[in-house]
């Protein structure tokens, strides 16, 4: 039996432009706006009728960034720091069928769009589902979550030393408190080393010493292009 | 840009054998046990390690029994009664793309089988993925959950004219508790009517009227197709 081959319904427009420091997880950056404007082909004037009451929603995504295309049972979390777990027990982009979850606040729904912040998603994202949030089938907050419990995020100390206006700001110093660097690549961890994210068309300069993050400052209308 | 074709990682084994009584969220049915057998060319003793230490999944599915192939941006819940909503405002199986979210209690996982409970999935569900629940990511226990607050489900009292062992009467009154009828279907709703539904093999001959159903009696080894 095959399945059927799944469509687009829209494009996710999110500010993170490459895979460094788009959030790993949902809500660690709460301040974060994104859009997602449904295929008009889809009649979302009916289609998202009644969504606008929910707070929250799912989104399936397409993992369209995975290069690796061959099938590896193990994968290796960046929390892990080398080691490795099953893929079914990750939460990896890496799996027999690319299709990622993740939850997002629904801001407000305006002529076919969904205005939502919190997503840890990359721009252009492919978007396949929009499901609402419900807490009575999806709240489960006394769930174990195994490997996940020992390895908890602990946030960086973000400092600023330049003045920016307090939405950007907010959402630079969310992002940097991730700590956005690969714990595999030790050029991009060595204690100081200039680096940079785009944040839609803004450069942000930052580094990274010990559990600090400082921004050195942002160019706004940056043409760099995207890298990984 | 083209989603790859999905594959299917195996089918869920569940005594729900036709649409009639498989629950409608997950959980309403604790006490009800499924297995899913991970294809063995996922290598699951590799792909599923780690997973044991985590209490729930979510599963990714297929609406494989979907008959309708045309889209329609509104759908007909049935706790609505003849009302329509948008259908990214519902969990309905008839979706841009027919794929399902659900969580289910991991009960354990036994060489490459995750023995799984309270599963609101038919028998051959097709599984197109397993992804650990993570309370941390997943658990908002706080969302507004829109028209489905005004509708909750009231579950009907179960008596029985059977002594039956007791798991399988707990599965029964569950299961029953839900009133798996359909609003829409007005002979299926005539007060008293027989009706029956199969459980495994178990055929389970029963009717409801008023808030109550009863159970009139089981017959072991049936041979009954499922229907719908």
């Amino acid at each position: 039996m095959e399945i059927p081959r799944l469509r687009v319904i829209g494009r996710l427009e999110s500010p993170y432009r490459q895979k460094f420091a788009t959030p790993r997880q949902p809500g660690l950056v709460p301040a974060v706006r994104s859009r997602l404007r449904i295929d008009p082909r889809l009649e979302p004037e009916h289609a998202l009728r009644g969504l606008e009451e929910f707070s929250h929603v799912w989104l399936l995504f397409w993992f369209h960034l995975n290069t690796n295309k061959a099938y590896r049972p193990v994968v290796h979390p960046p929390r892990l720091k080398g080691r490795t777990i099953g893929v079914f027990a990750s939460r990896s982009p890496h799996r027999p069928n690319p299709v990622g979850l993740t939850v997002a606040r629904l801001e407000r729904v305006e002529k076919g769009t969904l205005h939502l912040s919190g997503v840890d998603l990359v721009d252009g994202t492919p978007i396949l589902d929009v499901k609402p949030y419900v807490p009575r089938y999806d709240s489960l907050p006394g769930a174990r979550s195994g490997w996940l419990e020992r390895h908890e995020f602990e946030p960086l100390e973000v400092r600023f030393e330049v003045e920016l206006e307090p939405e950007l700001r907010e959402v630079i110093a969310q992002t940097l408190a991730t700590d956005p660097r690969n714990p595999r690549d030790r050029a991009q961890r060595a204690e100081g080393k200039d680096l940079y994210f785009l944040l839609g068309d803004i450069d942000v300069r930052f580094s990274i010493r010990g559990r600090t993050a400082t921004v050195h400052g942002v160019e706004r209308g940056s043409k760099r292009k995207p890298g990984r």
